[in-house]
Order: structure tokens, then C-alpha cells, then sequence
């Protein structure tokens, strides 16, 4: 079942929830966004596994909520199984949502955490489903917990005013609650301060464009998109004042590896003097890995960049930020190969170019 | 008039000429790149400026070359006409391909240099048809020999086995000649050395992905398409040794604006010790403009960024660079935020999170 319509609750969007009634979960289906607002409510182990193999539900936290929310609300349907079918049930559907997307830690975590949960009440199918259904709640509550205290240890680096970059979504879409990077952007917009956050688009899949301005800007919080390449020029324009993004493991080190882009963010709040945080629940931090030279990263398929996206990329409440030039000062440049010589500073142009040759 | 097909010539791809008749300019017509290859006859002032205005023909030099072979073939076409007939026909034709696009310096120079050639054969339109002739040709033959001068002087700055970055299309399809910041590949690759090119796409248009990576992958020179916020990570793995690209003016100082996007390209090379190379002819050198701060940068329509671009924006024959995630060092994060602490390095994070709260 799927709602289309506009959202009407004020503040960050809640990616996954229990349905009215109790008996599904309600995700926002996240491949419609910008352009559409939908929310689907999944009650069976079908609705569960294509919402998260398809990407309707994404981010790491995110996905092991609904996969336990999802979990609870299939077997619910089951309880009037035999014991020994609603075991064997149990066990199946576990093993399919898990499956769906192997690489995310949090999905594998949430769902065995669930079948430790029911354990105790094997032989009882409603003792189980709800110790299921405990679990599942618990797991909800403690990532939105998880959010907001990020959010409130956040929130003094952001100044008022402050004017903040963000890359990708570590945002409300991709936990249950309202984020990690985006978690204290919100909780400030709550106190009244005032900011305005830039984003650059994050090419190829476009979560910036896509979903991060659309959950900033549904809240009232200024926002602008911008194209990967021009957060730099941005920043030495000194209209930054500080950037945060999330981060997918971070190394013992504290190398933090992010979606790609990061590094790139980074570097340039560097040379810019520009503080670069990262906000991650330590469900992230891998003590196990010392640095970020032993994380191996995944190479995907060459369609994501090689073929144009459709339709709206950028929803129309954010703003777009568009120059079609940047200059880079001459402090950065090497040499400057002309028709003439290869230039090297301190710069002697000619003062009349004579015969322009072109 | 246009031919659809495959082009069979070697090397650089020829992006302006005359047609084989001599009575039209033929262009590529670069809107249809890379999904097919189309060539255009222009033989009337409608058909100048209808290429110029919808970019089938782009780039500053290759703009002026087309619109002075433009004006030339059109004028050759009245020659019929009374003297006094021909002459109006001659300013407005000027006048109409001139303003088609009034900001790129190169067309008016170009069209300004045909009428003070013509001037001395007023009423005899032929003579004067001849001059515009003989003008055009000069500022064709003038273009190739500045790309080919860049190219030469620039190659003793790519190293045999090299692997180059560029942004952006500086290249053959953007002037009538081997291009500027591509001049040097086509020649080392010509010379038998060995090179690898890497290029952004350049967001929003795509000119790195669409049109770098088609003229370098059908000359024969392997190309990697990566998104722009790759560059950084890429420098990072050591898999560049140098930069190169093109500008749309130099200032006095040497600062130098250029595609948006290069900026950033330039902070990284910085960060990671790599050469920047900037070439473009000195008709590019503006000693009238003190710092690159004086610089106006055109901002641009929102929808360049906001809507998707449709089909294919990276040639088949190119590879694709497209890893999901980058590593960002510890020395480039201020803080950690999680949900226990603001960490700051040296990190001494748990060794055993206890309860992974996502």
C-alpha cells in the first residue's frame, strides 16, 4: 500500500514508523524523491526485502530499523501458524531480509538481535511475536536517541548564522530518527538560530540534490544545491563556515571513510581553514582497523556515471547555486603554457597581446 | 544539411572546416555527442547562427573560426546581388552572427577582422567575397598553428607513461585545431609516448564526460570519466602525476578563470604536490584585469543543475572511474561528533563498542 500526497509534520521527515495501525511499516519511499512524496507501508516479507534491495529505504541505520520493523510486523501476520511453521517461518524470513542487502552491518546486527530477543519464547507464537515486537521498538527508540545526541553534542560547533556544508545524506532519511550530520543543523533551526546549509549534489547517485535538500528544505531550513566541483570556489568565496558529513566506518585512527566526494570536501576546508566534522554513532567507529589505508573500497557500475539521470534532480524548494567559472588563484598554478612560452611566476604578460590568435 | 555516421580520420577529430564543395562550413554538431556522430553544413546566416545559439559548435576559438567561415560562405552565395545590395547584406549578416553570442570575445573579433578586410573592395563583391575568403582561411589556419604551438610546448611537460587529469573540454571539438590543454596528449600520443588520461565530467553540462572523453577515446588515448568529486581521492591514491587544462582568461597576476570546477581540482593537485598546468593561448591573457578577483563569474540557470541530463553522458569507448566511498585522513577532521563524545585526535575510541546503538 502506498500514500501519495504531501507531508504535513513540521521538522525532519520520519523515514521509517509503525503504520497507524500497528501492523506494517511505514518507510518513504526514497526513489520518488524529489519529485514525489510517497509513503508505503510494508507488511510482508516481499514488501520488506524489494523496499530495501530497490533502495525505497536506505542508509545504513535506517535500513536495520526497518528490516527489524518489518520482521515483527510479517510474523505478527503468522501467529495463528503451528509452532514448528512459525519457527521454521521465523528462521526463513530472518535469513531473506538479511540477505537482501549483505554489506550492511546494521541490517544483519538489528535482524539476529531479534531472533536472540525471541529465542526465550520458542513454542509460544504471540510470546514471540512480541518479544519481536519489543526489540524492533527498541531498536527505533535507541537510533533516535542515538540522533538527537548526536545533535545536542553537535550543536555548540555550529555557530548562529552559521553558514554550513554538507555532502551526500546522513540526514532524517537515513536513520529513524533525524540524522547525524543533519542532526544538529536541525536541532538548531529548532532553538531559533539561524543557518543556511549548502549541498553539494553527490554525484553519481545525487543524494545531496536528491534527498538531503528535500528533507532541509521541507523542514524550513535554507538550503542550496551545488555541483560537486563547485564546493571549493564556494568556500574560498568565504561563504562557508564549517562543514559536517556522517561517515561509514571509521578507522582506528580516525580515518573516516564516507561516500566518495568526502575526501575532496575535506581537502578543500583544509586549504581554506575551514572546520571539516564528521558525526557517526560509534556503532561506526572500527577499532579493528587501524587506518583508513586498510578499508577497501567498493567500485560499482560504470552506468551510475555513464548514463544521464531523469527528470527532477533537485527539489524545487532548494535553491541552486550555478557560476559557470571559478578562478583559481595563481598561487595554485605550476606553469601557464601559452602559444608563446610556457609561463612561470612571477607572470610577464605582454601588456598588448598584438595578434590575438584566436 | 547533415550526415550521420561514424568518422574515420585518426586523431584529433576536426571540429571545423569546409565543406569538401568549399561553399558551407561543416561542423560536428557537438549537442549530439557522444551518442552520435553528426556532421553540419552551414551555408546560410540562419544556419550560423542557429549552431552557434544552440551550441552545436562551442568553445571560444572554434565559435569565432565557424562564424567567420560562417559569414564567408554566405556571403559567397550573393555575389549576384547590386553592389549596394551585397554591402547591407554583408553588415547585417555581420551584425546577426556577431550578436548570437555577444559574451564570448572571440566571435566579434572574428567577424570584425572579415569586414576591415573587406573594406578595401567595396563594390566588387567578388573581391570582397574573395577577402572574406582569404581572411577566414587566415584565422582558421591561424587557430590550428596556436593549438599545435601550445601542444608543442607543453609536451616536455608530460612524462612518457603519464597519467593526466583534465576538466572540462579544452580540446579539439573546442577550437579548430588540436585543442589547447589537449594539444600535448594528441602529440605525445602522436610521438608514441604513452599516456593515460583522466577527466571529470564537469558538472552540470557534462563537457569533460561527453566531449573529452569522446575526441580522446576515438583518437585512440585511453580516458577514465570520473565524477567531479572524485579528482581529490584519485590524486590521493597516486594515480595522477600531473593536471592540465584549459582557461577562459588569464589576469595579470596570473589567476586564471576557468570552467567551474577546476578550482578544485587545482586545491587538490596543491595538497597532493601535483604539477597544475593551465594552457591556453595568449590571446587569453588579460594584463587588464589586475587579480582574478576582478573577474565577474557568470551565474547560470538553476535548471543546469536541477533537471537530469537524458541518455548517454559518457561514451562507450571510455572507461568509468566509480568507487563508492573515499577515505579522509584523520589530519583533515576536526572532530568526530558520535553519540558520546565530541572526539578530537589523538582518538582513542572504545576497543569494544559495547552496545552498537544503530
Amino acid at each position: 500500500m502506498s500514500t501519495i500526497g504531501r507531508e504535513s509534520r513540521p521538522g525532519a521527515p520520519v523515514s521509517v514508523a509503525w503504520s497507524p495501525d500497528g501492523d506494517a511499516v511505514r518507510i518513504i519511499d526514497q526513489r520518488r524523491l524529489p519529485g514525489e512524496y510517497v509513503e508505503r507501508d510494508l507488511h510482508t516479507v516481499d514488501d520488506v526485502c524489494d523496499a530495501i534491495a530497490t533502495l525505497a529505504v536506505r542508509g545504513a541505520p535506517a535500513i536495520g530499523v526497518a528490516g527489524a520493523m518489518g520482521l515483527t510486523a510479517a510474523m505478527a501476520a503468522q501467529v495463528r501458524l503451528s509452532t514448528a511453521d512459525f519457527t521454521v517461518r521465523l528462521a526463513e524470513s530472518a535469513r531473506r531480509i538479511r540477505e537482501t542487502r549483505p554489506t550492511a552491518v546494521n541490517l544483519a546486527w538489528a535482524i539476529d538481535r531479534l531472533l536472540r530477543a525471541a529465542r526465550a519464547y520458542a513454542g509460544d507464537n504471540v510470546a514471540t511475536a512480541n518479544a519481536l515486537h519489543d526489540e524492533a521498538q527498541a531498536i527505533l527508540d535507541e537510533d533516535r536517541a542515538m540522533c538527537r545526541r548526536i545533535g545536542e553534542l553537535a550543536l555548540p560547533l555550529i555557530p548562529d548564522g552559521g553558514r554550513v556544508l554538507t555532502h551526500c545524506n546522513a540526514g532524517a532519511l537515513a536513520t529513524a530518527g533525524i540524522g547525524t550530520a543533519l542532526a544538529p543543523l536541525y536541532l538548531a533551526a529548532e532553538s531559533g538560530r539561524r543557518i543556511e546549509v549548502f549541498v553539494s549534489e553527490t554525484r553519481p547517485l545525487l543524494q545531496g540534490g536528491r534527498l538531503t535538500a528535500w528533507e532541509l528544505s521541507r523542514a524550513g531550513i535554507p538550503v542550496t544545491v551545488l555541483t560537486d566541483g563547485m564546493a571549493a570556489g564556494l568556500m574560498r568565496s568565504g561563504r562557508i563556515d564549517c562543514c559536517i558529513v556522517g561517515a561509514d566506518r571509521i578507522a582506528a585512527n580516525g580515518d573516516v571513510a564516507n561516500k566518495i566526494g568526502t575526501y575532496a570536501v575535506a581537502v578543500a576546508a583544509h586549504h581554506h581553514d575551514i572546520p571539516m566534522y564528521v558525526a557517526a554513532p560509534t556503532s561506526t567507529f572500527d577499532p579493528a582497523t587501524p587506518t583508513g589505508d586498510d578499508i577497501v573500497i567498493e567500485q560499482r557500475d560504470r552506468d551510475e556515471v555513464a548514463r544521464g539521470a531523469l527528470g527532477a534532480i533537485v527539489p524545487a524548494a532548494a535553491a541552486v547555486y550555478n557560476p559557470a567559472f571559478d578562478v583559481t588563484p595563481a598561487t595554485l598554478v605550476t606553469a601557464i603554457i601559452s602559444d608563446r612560452a610556457v609561463h612561470r611566476a612571477p607572470y610577464d604578460f605582454p601588456a598588448h597581446p598584438d595578434t590575438p590568435s584566436r
